[in-house]
């Protein structure tokens, strides 16, 4: 079965229709199916337990009525399961089906002309206006003959008694029963005759993934700055110290920069010199040297047991490791002699370092996906996965996946899920829109976004606004960075703590997923390598570090409250009912969320100046929050825990950046009455 | 060659990608193409002499430059011609090609890495920086090399000729001068090594017409009704010598309902009563005696000898006659007796007629497309139009082409397109939106629309927004009825003759393609049959009439000024630029359109009172009109031949439904000052 069909008449070589179609009376058609991203070329994206909602144009000539079905199946199942759609007006059509396991779904759309239906409407009518239907009885009647031919058993016994009553008793008051039985109407839409049945042209696919794909939380931290002894380098024994901390902080993925051996040749040096001391550590995206590449493990931080042992660890505090792909050499990585023909080469025969002209990254090697051994460096790259999802990995974030070829991603994350549906892509691509949007199509679960460089009200409602209400949020998952250890964005460089606050609360808040790098966000590190740049000084990305956990300043405790009001509230960890309510501040922003079963509603207000206390008047959308203007509603704040009892959409708030620069309120739209007391009843 | 492909990586059986593609190393994506209708399903419209401008979102991975060419051909022709893409900036390119010929054109977009444009324009960037760029020279060396290889002849040497400069010169400044040469660029654009192209995956089909699809003036008659002796049935000859009339009224089609014998089972009396007097005529709908089908000619008419006469004189008179094609039967039409198969039957073996439960039409019989002998079907009725189409017709009008299965329209009118590529069809369909739009993507030139009950600015101004501004003016090409023999709506009836002037103006100015049924219209005929319905009391349907031309009150003259406004303007054979403007007065409605050049813009303002002065001010958008708001422009009103001055935006305006409840303005650029004068040069 092909995952994807051309609907396409036959034209002769000028491009003319030259053949009647194979049967030209399939009289119904079936267009503008939605959700269908490039006309079906790509799968939409789903997490276990949703619902998949779909709506399609179903339409025939004339005046007969049209019934059509969603057909869907999952990929371990042949046999493909029929829902009835309900029309929605104006040819409009929808059904909905659930995904209950990971894998793949498919569905599709058939619709025929309701021979029965239009005959039995019809009826009603002619009835209605008194008009004799001995004729029209006797002519239903065939019509019920004909699907008898299609049953068997008790149910083709049952279709032709009543043939026989509607062809020879039509003068009956008998008759016009059985003509409008709902159960005859009901088995004879089981035995229609579905040969002149149009099927829509695509089967369209659906990638279902566990929770995590949508609903998840993580922490970055660099193993070697681990060591509780400055100036040591740190090991996986010290990440396992580091676990009950980063658990204490509500975190659920703990994603580390690459583990591998890093290269000597050309080793950066602090703040990205290119000459390296002696004792420097170089980065560990320069991968690869005379120890092994992508499946080794860089020996300072330990062996393969002392990986597996911290993975297992991570486990019991209910953190999962996600493992950096970055596919790119250092110039002693092994893959350099194995496989020369994987980089591009100059005319003296070197091979080609990476560069963004006049920029030179003499210490990184990029691979050469335009290689006429490309499928040895496909199968390659692919073994990388394997072997590490042998190991347990279940989570990639992939650096840079923008500047590999694009067939590349969809064969390998699809080889990859074929065997492994649990494992997630985070694809770490800060590129353009076209790219980054092909990329989450073509499989990545997750990806970085511009949420990094959104800070005013209008910018960040415009972008989460096409990040959750259009055709994006099908096939594209935002994971939201406050900060990584590219990037220290200007707002946090001068924010002060209140900076920090109000972006960890809108990362946490508008996206179900998100991430921070720590301990430098928690500790607010703020100074950038030069003034107008984005590195941080002195970056963890070229040295060790060493982070004062118990630095009483530290964000740890607030952020630990957040991450539990998300845990707390399914509103949250769901993107597709977000609202922006209107205010009469431009840095007070203030939005809602729902949770699918709409029993829980989350209302946030940040203060996005940093500076200064603001206040304001916010204008709720009550109707789309669920509430009665009449009757007031309590809201819950998530992060201290104090209580509002409001009343309309005009609201009164006030945010100091001297203390919580944001609410993040429960609403509870039923507040006590005099009618609760038992005496009222 | 296929006029559809899919573009669809290989599924295996439970879906997923097995396979590796051909070549993974075709790195460019193309996507978003524009236009493009139903993922490439139905081609889009054009008439001879557009220029179909082409966009599409065209990407690589990683920091290369990308290349993207458009492909198109006429369908005459195997040869591909190749157009440059141009890039708009965020991944959208675009390029345009010219359709000169009717027929078929096909299109689709390829595209590749620019490896010499990258080398290029790195290489700009390194000597700018002061670079050594010697290996970098013998590199691209390398690449001129590799391109020398597919060329022939001069170009190969002097290929051959650079790349030996390059390679083996390369610390000089010849070297530097060659490798920027623009000469060198071009060469080597033309040599570039394709066989990593990435090829769209469909082919874009676009029909091509001649200009009447576009812009096109219809009159409505009753051949029958054209006797100059009251009670006599008109004849062809008759409508000859109507032609004169319809000509200085400004049209170009004349469009007459069906000219065949008419049934005289069931046939229907005066005002649609079920039975008929003696001499009733019938409805012309009603097709088919024992004189003949829909290839016979009603007697009382004339001969085929006389229509074909007709045909001839109208052409003298600059008159196409479209002629009306009904595919449905009189019980009396030998279709009945020769095709029994077409029809359905009821249980008593008598044919069904047609019906909209609980009304009934006994003197139709619908041809039935779920038919088992449907393709007896199919070729029986394109045989009607082969007939028409043999003796000359070019035009058919097409009634209830929703009430017939939607794969014979597409079938039939590209087998009939194929060899007579000017046939035009007009589909008259006045039923849902999307029944009507896939009409129009089947194959249909014209639509009727919804015009007739579009009346208030707002209506008018959504549906003209819609059918202009959206996909769905790639394909369906508007004409717009104030009446027809069927719909004489509430405004018409209610308004007087301000009501028929401004609805004139709105058909004509806001459509390409318009037409009226006369002389009903041209008369004012506003009687309905019963009040709140639309049927004209005493229909021409079913009787002749005796229209009086020489009435005083007669439109005809205002018709004739504004169709020559029509003919004599280009903006109002256009579509594509209409512009609404805002105005103070909800009952004044505003718009320009501009013609594809750019060099005639008309500005019309209507007064949509049939009964008070309207007067207020337009708040013209000037930037769209082209309008420098500090300079004055003169405004030429196209039916009362009055000149005004107008300057910036806001201007008043006064119009009397007692008067010309109209503006249709030539909007003058210049107007002369003291700079005009010789002396001051």
């Amino acid at each position: 079965m092909s995952g994807c069909r051309c609907a396409c008449a036959k034209f002769s070589k000028s491009g003319f229709l030259m053949t009647k179609p194979a049967d030209g009376r399939k009289r119904v058609v079936i267009e503008g199916v939605d959700p269908e991203v490039n006309a079906g070329r790509f799968p939409i994206k789903r997490i276990v337990g949703d619902i998949v909602q779909v709506e399609a144009d179903v339409f025939g000539d004339g005046h007969d009525r049209v019934t059509c079905h969603l057909l869907f199946r999952h990929e371990d199942e042949s046999h493909q399961q029929r829902v009835k759609m309900e029309p929605l007006g104006n040819d409009r059509w929808r059904a909905s089906f659930p995904v209950n396991k990971t894998g793949r779904y498919f569905y599709t759309i058939v619709g025929r002309v309701d021979h029965f239906g239009t005959w039995r409407g019809d009826l009603m009518k002619r009835l209605e206006a008194g008009q004799d239907v001995c004729l029209e009885l006797q002519t239903g009647g065939l019509l019920v003959e004909q699907a008898a031919r299609h049953a068997e058993g008790k149910d083709a016994i049952q279709l032709n008694e009543w043939a026989h009553i509607l062809r020879t008793d039509c003068d009956s008051e008998d008759a016009k029963v059985v003509a409008l039985e709902p159960i005859l109407a009901e088995v004879m839409e089981e035995y229609a005759d579905t040969g002149l049945e149009t099927k829509y042209g695509r089967e369209l696919a659906v990638v279902v993934d566990r929770e995590k794909a949508r609903f998840s939380s993580w922490y970055e931290l660099f193993p070697r700055s681990c060591s509780p002894t400055v100036g040591k380098h740190g090991t996986f024994r010290d990440v396992e110290d580091r676990l009950e901390y980063v658990s204490r902080l509500g975190f659920d993925v703990l994603y580390l920069p690459p583990i591998h051996p890093i290269g000597e040749s050309f080793r950066k040096g602090k703040n990205n010199s290119v000459t390296a001391a002696p004792d420097d550590v170089g980065s560990p995206w320069a991968i690869g040297s005379e120890l092994g590449g992508h499946t080794a493990i860089h020996p300072e931080l330990g062996t393969l047991d002392d990986f597996l042992h911290l993975m297992a660890a991570a486990k019991k505090f209910g953190l999962e490791i996600a493992m950096d792909i970055a596919f790119q050499c250092s110039p002693d990585h092994p893959w350099v002699k194995e496989h020369p023909k994987w980089f591009r080469h100059r005319a003296d025969g070197s091979i080609q370092y990476a560069e963004n002209p006049p920029k030179k990254y003499q210490d990184i090697y990029p691979l050469d996906f335009e290689s006429e051994d490309w499928i040895g460096l496909w199968d390659g790259l692919k073994g990388v996965f394997g072997f590490w999802i042998e190991q347990g990995v279940r989570i990639f974030r992939v650096d840079n996946p923008h500047t590999k070829a694009f067939p590349f991603w969809e064969w390998v994350i699809g080889e990859i899920k074929r065997d492994h549906r649990d494992v997630l892509f985070l694809a770490e691509a800060f590129t353009r829109p076209r790219v980054m949007e092909r990329l989450a199509k073509l499989g990545f679960s997750q990806s970085y976004t511009y949420f990094t460089w959104r800070n005013t009200k209008q910018d960040l409602t415009d972008y989460l606004e096409q990040l959750t209400g259009t055709e994006i949020s099908e096939y594209f998952r935002p994971n939201f960075w406050p900060n990584t250890p590219d990037i220290l964005p200007e707002p946090l460089q001068i924010g002060g703590k209140a900076a920090f606050m109000s972006r960890l609360v809108l990362a946490a808040t508008l996206a179900t997923s998100y991430g921070i790098y720590g301990p430098a966000f928690e500790l607010q590190e703020h100074t950038p390598a030069k003034a107008g740049g984005e590195e941080y000084l002195n970056s963890e990305k070229y040295e060790l570090k060493h982070w004062d956990l118990e630095d009483k300043n530290s964000l740890a405790p607030f952020i630990g409250i957040v991450n539990r009001a998300r845990h707390e509230n399914a509103a949250l960890q769901a993107n597709h009912a977000l609202v922006f309510h209107a205010t009469d501040n431009p840095y007070l922003i203030c939005y809602s969320k729902k949770s699918v079963d709409g029993s829980n509603t989350i209302l946030v207000v940040v203060n996005l100046d940093p500076y200064h206390v603001q206040s304001g008047w916010v204008d709720l959308d009550l109707d789309k929050l669920g509430l009665n203007p009449r009757e007031p509603y309590q809201l819950h704040d998530q992060l201290v825990d104090t209580r509002y009892l409001w009343q309309g959409s005009k609201n009164y708030v006030e945010l100091s950046p001297l203390k919580i620069p944001a609410h993040v309120f429960r609403v509870l739209r039923r507040v006590r009455s005099e009618k609760d007391f038992d005496y009222y009843l």
